[in-house]
C-alpha cells in the first residue's frame, strides 16, 4: 500500500488518525499522579513521557492544548510535585480509564480502581499498583508552537522500584518490570527482551550485554 | 530500592544514565535515512521518533546538540527531505551499528548490510527491509534549551506499507508489523498485542476495539 500527500490529505479524518499515530511506532505507558492543595487527587495515563537528560535528571511529557481545564497541569502548577508511575499488564483497563472526562472533584483513583499511596511526605499520589513509581518536582513547561502543546519538564526527587530489578549498572529490564508499551493511543503491547547491545564501533561487529 | 535526589546525584554517572534512560519506559524504534546533494547517503538509529500530528500530518524527532558534525541534520538541511523507516525485529543488530561513528563520506546502509531503496522520485533513501517507511519532507527545528537538543519537525509527503497491516479505520498493530520497541538507548524488544481498548467513557468499563 502507498500513500502520498494527496490520497493522504484527502483520508477520512479518523482512518487519518490512526494511521499517523500507529507510524511513529511504540510509546511509553505511565499514569500521572497529581494532588491540588485542597487534597484533590488526580490520576490521567500518558503515553509521552520521555527521557529529557540524566545529569540532572530530567524527565518530560506533552500536555494537549489548555483549552478546556487540565487537571494535571493545574495540580502541578499548583502544588510544584507529580508522580509517574509505569503501566503494567495487569492493570492496562483500569489504567485506561483514566482518560475518562470525570470532573475536577472526582479521583480518577477511585474510579479507575487504583490505590494512590504515598511516601516520605511526599506531596503527590503515587500508584500503588506500580512496580516502577517516580517523583518529580516541575521544572519548566515549554509551548510547543506548532500545534499549541505544551511540554511539561521535571526534575526526578524520588525513584521507587524493586531491587530485583536494577542491574548493576542500573540499567531496568521493563520486560521483567512487566511495563507495557503503547502505540496509537489506545493499544497496549506486552514486550520480550530480544537483546542490550553495546556500543557500536566502525567496523566491529555489534556484541551483545547481556550474560547468555 | 528508593533513591532520592541527594542519592541520585551521588549515583556514578554511568549507573545514573542506565536508570534514567530506563525511567522513562519504552520508545520507538527507527532509522532514519537521508542523501547529501553530492549523492551521499547516510542510515542512523534513532529512538526520539514521535507523533506530533495527524492534519497536517507531521513527525518529530529529537537531535542531540550540534557540537560535532551530524550528517543528518545536515543532509536534511541541504536537501529538504528524509525517511524514516521501522526497525523489525530481524534486523536490530544492522540497525544498532549505524550508530557507530563512520566519516561523513561512508555510508552506513553500506557498513550495517542494509539496502537503500529509492521509490517514486524521493530525493531520501528507504530502507528496503523495513516493512514500515515513511518521506518526509522538513518542516521546523525547534530549539530545546533545557538541554541544546533539536526537536526536528517533517511532514509526511509518502507512506510505504504493506496492506495486510493496515486495519479497516487505519490502525496498524505493530507487533504484527514486527516493529520493535526500545528501552534506555540499547536494550531491543519484541511485542505482542495485549489489546486495542476503545475511548474511555465514564462510569462505563472498558471495552476492546479487537474482534476475538
Amino acid at each position: 500500500m502507498q500513500f502520498d500527500s494527496r490520497t493522504i490529505s484527502e483520508m477520512d479524518k479518523r482512518y487519518r488518525a490512526h494511521l499517523m499515530n500507529s507510524m511513529s511506532g511504540f510509546r511509553s505507558a505511565n499514569l500521572i499522579g497529581t494532588k491540588a492543595m485542597n487534597g484533590q487527587e488526580n490520576l490521567a495515563v500518558f503515553n509521552s513521557v520521555c527521557h529529557i537528560g540524566a545529569n540532572p535528571p530530567l524527565m518530560g511529557f506533552i500536555l494537549r492544548p489548555l483549552t478546556v481545564t487540565r487537571d494535571t497541569y493545574d495540580h502541578i502548577m499548583e502544588s510544584g510535585y507529580y508522580t509517574i508511575n509505569h503501566i503494567h499488564h495487569s492493570f492496562i483497563n483500569k489504567a485506561h480509564h483514566t482518560a475518562a472526562k470525570y470532573p475536577t472533584e472526582v479521583s480518577e483513583f477511585k474510579k479507575a480502581g487504583l490505590t494512590p499511596h504515598y511516601e516520605n511526605k511526599f506531596h503527590a499520589p503515587y500508584v500503588k499498583e506500580s512496580l516502577v513509581r517516580i517523583g518529580l518536582s516541575f521544572e519548566e513547561a515549554i509551548p510547543i508552537k506548532a500545534n499549541n502543546t505544551i511540554m511539561m519538564v521535571g526534575k526526578v526527587q524520588e525513584l521507587h522500584i524493586d531491587d530485583a530489578l536494577v542491574a548493576e549498572d542500573g540499567w531496568v529490564d521493563l520486560s521483567k518490570a512487566g511495563t507495557v508499551a503503547i502505540s496509537n493511543i489506545d493499544t497496549y503491547y506486552k514486550t520480550e527482551l530480544i537483546d542490550r547491545l553495546a556500543y557500536s564501533k566502525p567496523d566491529e561487529s555489534v556484541k551483545s550485554l547481556l550474560k547468555k
